[in-house]
């Protein structure tokens, strides 16, 4: 084990000093989704133990799962080699996409079939988030 | 099974056209790498069946594993919620990461003992890349 010094993560290097990070089941290993961390999301997520992003659409923290009860716990969290992807692996509860499904990634792509949807939901959004989501 | 026609991946969603692209190892679940595709990069991941992404640094399009013989074999695409993050699931050949490491996600950080090398390299870089690397 060593231990190094330098800004890791580097929030210097994304775009908007924002950096993708991955949510990864830390028991299914599924990749759960894709969402984006400042340097303040980051160290809430530290501290706090669960998983927060920064909504680029809302331009906000987002502390996930505060309104649909679907938080992630914090498992372990890992940086990679460029110091510019987080990768958070978590305990999920609920569903992580908020269509419904457990993973965002509920989409296949392939050259002979184009796109199909490869799963089912879990819970109906209109249960979660109500009938205008 | 549905099928969907609107434009997905949708590179117009991604900071100068490209989305982020998550590698996963198709049987061990590791998460190995997050790189970057544009639409050709895409394209030609499909046709092929290999990953090829697009690299910001050299700006141009990144047949993963051409120099090292680290290629990964396209086992299953799969592409999120919003359109606007690509999952690929491959057979990784040698180690994903150009420092050597199986994973680029090889650096762990926690509050409490900050950023730790979690694991070993498979392969030592100066004998993938040259000395200089």
């Amino acid at each position: 084990m060593q231990t190094e010094n330098s800004a890791i993560p580097n929030f210097d290097m994304g775009p908007n000093h924002l950096l993708p990070a991955i949510a990864q089941d830390a028991s299914s290993h599924r990749v759960l989704m894709l969402a984006w961390m400042n340097a303040e999301a980051w160290e809430e997520t530290l501290r706090s133990g669960y998983a927060v992003y920064f909504s680029r659409s809302r331009n906000q923290l987002w502390r996930k799962g505060e309104t649909s009860g679907h938080r992630q716990k914090v498992v372990e969290i890992r940086v990679d080699c460029d110091a510019d992807t987080i990768l958070v692996m978590v305990e999920q509860t609920g569903a992580a996409c908020h269509e419904g499904y457990e993973s965002c990634f509920f989409r296949k792509v392939d050259a002979e079939n184009g796109v199909t949807i490869a799963e089912k939901r879990l819970v109906d959004p209109r249960d979660v988030y109500g009938t205008t989501k």
